[in-house]
């Protein structure tokens, strides 16, 4: 095998996918490099970002001079062409089936729900300056109760991980969305005992990568209650 | 090789990621059996329906006692457990990440873009009687308007297909949700030559399962065309 540059990646740790990207690399202890991207000075829409990225988003991988977007695809991509645990994206087609279902699932779901908690109470009022509105957190939170119904009552109905009985990328981009909204303070898991379990084990697999990726959505967090 | 039982394949053919599902098994040729369930018969609420996807959702697939859900998963999984040409979702590692790209995008872009104008255009008049609110079909049309030009800008090129030379399950998937919007009587391609041109060459590619997936639409698309 020739001598592979290690990869590098163009991320935003506040972005939840590239905490994600982030996580998998230093947990698998893949050779990288990380560039940082920071959406909040706008640093994704100079010529050069745009250059590699014309959508202006991260995170972006770039691996021996192959661009890649959508952190759906790079962890696939990362998971089936390095040397890491069979467990993140099994071979066995049922099983790699069952993690595609979820991580299909999660676009439209998890993602786009604990999101929208996490925009009105934290990046709307920083950009209008006015509060949160809470008839619209309130119905945010509706929306992302039935996504965590769905993941207690369907996907960890019987088994301790989304997938099955070990950690897969489904897992790891779950948690990065559902960590989100404590950037504003909000702890959406503190009345759900079985996603919380489910949190902590996966927590566990994920060791230091974990506390490592959200250092900076800690700090928010900090910074969100001492503002309350 | 143990005698494999058909494919069956719970499908509602007014559904965009139902009818790229069937598209796939009859251009493949991959035995298979259609169950129809009529979602505006709330055939996928019954008890029996729900047993076998709590999620009501359509499509669902049936594999020797696999069940799957998702239209991403479900193409995914066929074209690697079945005999199926190598371009649908190629096995070389950066053009299947280049397909993976697209799907995930696919996700929070084409899909809910089209399917939106459809929404306003076909099914909230037909649930509350009262003809499309102008104003927000057109904020869904410029939204829709977005997405198509980065279809083109982006995806389309320097390339025939949206991941390359030749057609692989994105542009499936894509064409499906763009033909949504005729069930309205609206084409959307109609000042977009690129775009056509695509069409015609994914058509050409799906032969007659291309028609034959999109009948149901087509008679929809004829009956708002009387009533206009």
């Amino acid at each position: 095998m020739a001598t592979r540059k290690a990869v590098e990646v163009y991320l935003d740790l506040l972005s939840q996918p590239c905490r994600a990207v982030q996580i998998f690399l230093r947990c698998t202890t893949i050779p990288h490099t990380v560039k940082p991207v920071a959406l909040r000075k706008g640093e994704n829409k100079t010529s050069e970002f745009t250059k590699l990225n014309p959508m202006q988003k991260v995170p972006v991988m770039v691996d021996n001079g192959f661009v890649l977007t959508e952190s759906d695809a790079i962890l696939k991509y990362l998971a089936t062409n390095y040397d890491v645990p069979e467990h993140w994206y099994p071979r066995h087609p049922e099983r790699r089936a069952k993690v595609n279902e979820y991580t299909a699932w999660h676009q439209t779901n998890t993602r786009p729900h604990a999101a929208k908690v996490f925009i009105l109470e934290v990046l709307m009022p920083r950009m209008t300056g006015q509060p949160a509105e809470p008839t619209r957190v309130q119905k945010a939170l509706v929306e992302l109760s039935g996504t965590l119904d769905k993941l207690e009552d369907m996907f960890l109905k019987r088994q301790p991980f989304l997938c099955g009985d070990d950690i897969s990328l489904a897992d790891l981009l779950a948690v990065c969305e559902i960590m989100q909204p404590l950037g504003g303070g909000r702890d959406i898991l503190q009345d759900r005992p079985k996603l919380l379990s489910w949190k902590s084990r996966v927590q566990s697999a994920l060791t230091d990568s974990f506390d490592e990726g959200h250092a900076v959505l800690y700090r928010l967090r900090d910074k969100s209650k001492a503002k309350l």
